[in-house]
């Protein structure tokens, strides 16, 4: 029985190179990968793209009433990439989870755990429910510890409020940082003890 | 910087069993700690009983609508445990991070992740967006697989709808089973490819 | 394929009470488990007792020299658990490891990662080659931090140097001292900076 | 406290990569870290390159007898990170420890666990015993599952015997396969049951 894996991450943490790095892995053993990345997220249209300067072609760009199964060719697979999962709807992370379970492929999903609000998105929601293996990839605040939450900044200051998503692939490093908990809860949340 | 973590698992996992492990070995180097279950559960009033047959009292059991904070005595506490969390309130969960920040306590909560229908419980969501560290428990499907959903059988049947909680302790284990998410899939959703 | 795991900590961390507690998961299935311990361990003779107060008496007390294979009922055998594996032989360690590839039965063992030195044990090092999983059980050491180093104290000071293993269930307690990695630098190594 | 990391996997699991972007993802905040590589690895010379096409000049080369404290500037450093750490000699990790816990400045290592033969590396043994943080790189086994070993090829047969390091950065893909532990029973030590 295949496993459905979430490797979360705050923004910047690596998850791309980390999905890239898996792809290479499979098919240097000659195995094939298929690489979903659901249409909302315009950042790199139809290519994945990493921090590190990796890029490559994702083969599944997915839009939010879309059927995966319908859409995936099952022939020899031997793994399911998910980029930007948090973006999947409710029923999408089903379906991953069904195919991961019946089909028997792994499938490994790479996003975001919390938006600027803390909050759990919906596709996330959902896989924290189903997935079988939660991972943290890791980065750093700039205090140093671990980044566990992503702020948003307007004009250069930390925001609580507005529209979940803003997805704009060249300022998107600018207007989002990487916290951990106590800056997050001291910076944005501004609560004192 | 002190973490929150969250050790969940199905039910019969040994959550209760961990919980109790853990006081000891603090208090066995005289160090303080507080267990705090709320008032929801039922099962064994002001008491945490382990399956192993172990039993300890609750220092503070606490009802939906309380603050936590003005419960606590803050003094020369070494940690927090928290029993059943998936009850908590998401201001209680809010709180109980906080705590873990602000006033540099770990604090350490054992509870199921989702619900027989496989929703995350209130407390759980909350928990699943703030905890630094998620840490699975284990324990064995029928088949022999790892266990990770919890389903309910009514009259010996496997359902689908009804109320979030029964909370019985003389009947729990009949009416609840833990299960992989394959057998999960084919006997309680009844999905087959 | 199933995996061997090794859930290893310092002293006192409740590696015993954990395994009771999976043993208990397996037969309140009606499954058959079997558990396994070197006969070099003296305390507790052929019971294995936890510190919470819970014991079961072993099922193979297993010799240095002797093989596991021979011993070993493999039939409708579930799972096998092997307490104290620190004292197996790197030849035990193997046996066990090719049973849970070859028979496909899980294999999960507890013990302590060091010795009061700060060394593997032969059966620990053995067991790093090949465990599917590395899993840490966590206590605290008395500055508060995770102790992760066992100390050992003659007349109540903190010894570099003797035999690898005192065992004797009586006094155990008192002559080991779980440390975290800076008081084990500080107050046993004795370096500063 | 800061923490010792050894993150470790089978050859070909993306270790560098994973070392690139903890480099990346520190000096996009303006931290400064410091990469060390044992001179003894000849692969790659002064740099380190990742399978993905990313590489990057190494900081310090260290020779077998070096110290470490004596070689790095502690000035600002906000981490250090080492590469292929299996060749590092006993001492060295020892210091890497120390300076983790007296230095306060985190210490991330990557590295193979065991040689072709399945024993851990002297490197590696160190740090299993001092690192505070074990975390396994995953990649695939020919047969799918993950994989765990280094099997040595040569002349296209897996061989039990040899030098442990024949490092040579052109035919390294060729003579080095990872494999599962399944795999390595049946294909390298060639054990039925």
């Amino acid at each position: 029985m295949s496993k459905l894996y979430f490797r979360f991450g705050a923004m910047n943490c690596g998850k791309t190179t980390a999905l890239l790095q898996v792809a290479h892995n499979y098919e240097e053993k000659g195995m094939k990968v298929i690489i979903i990345k659901p249409s909302i997220d315009k950042k790199g249209g139809k290519k994945i793209v990493s921090r590190l300067g990796i890029e490559r072609s994702v083969d599944i760009l997915i839009g939010p009433k879309e059927k995966l199964t319908s859409k995936i060719d099952f022939n020899n697979l031997s793994c399911i990439l998910v980029d930007e999962v948090q973006f999947m709807s409710k029923s999408q992370i089903k379906e991953l989870w069904i195919i991961s379970k019946l089909k028997d492929i792994p499938v490994i999903c790479y996003g975001l755990k919390t938006n600027f609000k803390g909050k759990l998105f919906e596709g996330t929601k959902a896989l924290m429910e189903v997935a079988d293996e939660l991972e943290e990839l890791i980065t750093i605040c700039k205090c140093g510890k671990r980044a566990k939450f992503n702020a948003r900044l307007v004009d250069g200051k930390y925001v609580k409020d507005g529209e979940e998503v803003i997805i704009d692939g060249m300022s998107a490093n600018q207007i989002y940082e990487p916290l951990c908990g106590k800056c997050y809860i001291e910076k944005v949340l501004k609560i004192k003890y």
